[in-house]
């Protein structure tokens, strides 16, 4: 059994947003017991990550720390055409992840106890992101 | 052809540990000859990741690399109610990956020559870390 | 429905070099209209990455970004005995992808329309790199 949707997400600039419940209610919706959940993000200036998500601290500091490795304006930056936010969003893109792929168990997503999903938003303004969400198992 | 399997390691605290061989394990109990074996870390201060087995140095470089760009203790944390080894614990799981999918070609796990998956423990005091095994394919 | 497809690509020496078009023709080989293609490296000092398509400059800034992350040459690391550019190579591997899991929609891979995949060549001297890809899905 395979069911696969495309999830739009506003976004209102740089930041971590959940995508944890938007996702498991396409895992329900397919009604798949056991299989695998695959999330893509088909951007490059945005990515994927599997976080903490009791406290919202943890988002903060990992978005701040992505800013002091791969920093914005870098002088360095050839790709610079389209402002000094975009070549560390690819950066910050690249050691983050595309896509992550989730185990179904017992009908839900088997995430940790303190583990969410998360797009990561790595342009300066507001975007439009389309996430595709592809679940396939066993009802 | 499904299987999934919750795998149990006891870390002793930071350090890098194999999986390989009871992964490999999960895959010869399905049977499965061509397939997939997703592995996932339900954990967000431990991760997961491919790399060197030949060469225990290179694992020691990883964490010590690790160490140095994700510093334990760092100022701008703000995430620190859980000691000064948690946050980087965070940023260190988010860079490597709380998800591996392997293929599985002729019955064996499909790794090359030099390497092997590793659980990564961040955290300074030893845990109890849960990763889940899903195979699937063509017996 | 599953085929497997080993791909072996000849590299320059260090540098990012695009796998889209190889990995697509496998997909459109299989016939899969929805489903799930894995693309597996199979390699410690190589590694895969979906990043910009467009500009160029995106990936030398890109390569350029991890050499100074992951410095050749830097005196801490203690696995030296293949050169000073293969401790680098492995962290730069671990940071970025030893396999990347894409979802296949209507017959082609669903990549957003500036994502590219590609293999990172992370050792200075040309090398054989060989790449698994794992299709699988409904006709």
């Amino acid at each position: 059994m395979q069911l696969q949707r495309s999830l739009e997400l506003r976004t209102e600039g740089r930041g971590i947003y959940e995508l944890t419940d938007r996702v498991s209610e396409v895992v329900r919706a397919a009604g798949v017991r056991e299989g695998l959940c695959v999330v893509s993000c088909l951007h490059t200036s945005a990515s994927l990550v599997v976080t903490e998500c009791a406290d919202p601290a943890v988002r903060t500091d990992l978005q701040a720390w992505l800013e002091r490795i791969a920093p914005e304006g870098d002088a360095s930056y050839t790709h610079t055409a389209e402002g000094p936010d975009d070549m560390p969003a690819h950066l910050r893109a690249a050691i983050t992840s595309a896509s992550e792929t989730l185990i179904i168990s017992a009908g839900e997503l088997a995430l940790g106890v303190w583990q969410g999903l998360y797009l990561m938003e790595h342009r300066a303004a507001p975007h439009s992101r389309r996430v595709l969400v592809h679940v396939q198992g066993d009802l």
